[in-house]
């Protein structure tokens, strides 16, 4: 019933993360609807590419600079403490961890698990790029603050052994009962997390 | 935390259907990583307008022709039959019939429903153009497949009373326990429409 290059727009909007063939499909019919938007997303889309990128320093989210290098604000930013470095898998974690502002080190972005199930092995993780880059900044700890799931905890735990050679200080991110979180909900693991995990009660302040 | 532009394209794609801040922002990300999918995307988008469109004559979706008009697949096909006429609100929908393979006719798209909330009036639907199109066909019977919604069911009493006036047969899609429904699970008015609008059973066959 559809032309057969909508098709292949619709293949392409499948892509997108969380979007099936269905939604695809809504997404193209408003497109052919509306070619105001269709053209005003294809130049935000085209343009993108030469002035977003990766930053070269850490692999989180950069605009160019006028010397055409991608350098995240991040890294950029001279008032952020040189000795401390998080480790987090995706961009989307180092969001969120902003956010939170407790973070007031520099990032790096792994990119990826460990997943024996996708053939991601220890190779596949840039651990010379993260030695070079505790070198250059003169990194004394690391949080490694992956995800608390299997593979989130075998890379934690691969990076521990690793980047502890080094000499680094190295923590991970407490795992346990979210803030405002019910504990009669919470699962069994989180909830071991949380008794294993405790901490003494600073009544001094 | 993020350059100002890609705040625009996150925007941008927050105007698609069923797309929030949050899925937009996560549409970004994957942009901002694999630039080859945004510059193909771009492409495909920035072409679109130029080879696909609104069909002139029922308002489905059209490639263009060599003579630069757009007129759909089903307008073309000259084994339709012209003297049934299928009016729906929106291309889904027309696509949703297509697949059921039960319309042999020419389909009509009205693009909106009749919607006080929504300030759409009687004199916002394209009566006259349905007057004219049914009139270039010979059309006999019409049949109203507006959705069984109190704005699809206002918008097929006005197409039937204006229409009737014409003379030709207008008729509605059926509403009843969709086809595996179970009973037990049907909303009242669903049961409602479907004991009134029973059928006789043919056992002559």
């Amino acid at each position: 019933m559809l032309p057969d290059r909508l098709r292949r727009l619709v293949q392409l909007l499948a892509r997108l993360p969380g979007v099936g063939e269905k939604t695809a499909h809504r997404f193209a019919l408003m497109f052919v609807q509306d070619p105001d938007f269709a053209r005003d997303l294809a130049n935000e889309l085209a343009a993108l590419p030469a002035w977003v990128g990766t930053c070269e320093r850490c692999h989180g989210i950069a605009e160019v600079d006028p010397s055409g290098a991608f350098v995240c604000s991040i890294c950029r930013d001279s008032r952020r403490d040189d000795q401390l470095l998080c480790i987090v898998a995706r961009v989307q974690d180092q969001l969120s961890i902003e956010r939170s502002g407790a973070m007031r080190g520099r990032y790096f972005i792994l990119g990826s698990l460990l997943s024996p199930l996708e053939g991601i092995g220890p190779d596949d993780l840039p651990l010379e790029e993260i030695k070079r880059r505790c070198a250059d900044l003169g990194v004394k700890e690391i949080i490694v603050a992956t995800p608390p799931s299997v593979d989130g905890e075998a890379t934690a735990f691969l990076l521990a052994s690793e980047l502890g050679k080094q000499g680094l200080v190295i923590s991970r991110i407490a795992s346990g009962v979210p803030h405002g979180g019910d504990l009669e909900f919470a699962d069994q693991v989180t909830l071991g997390r949380a008794i294993v995990g405790r901490r003494g009660i600073d009544v001094s302040r």
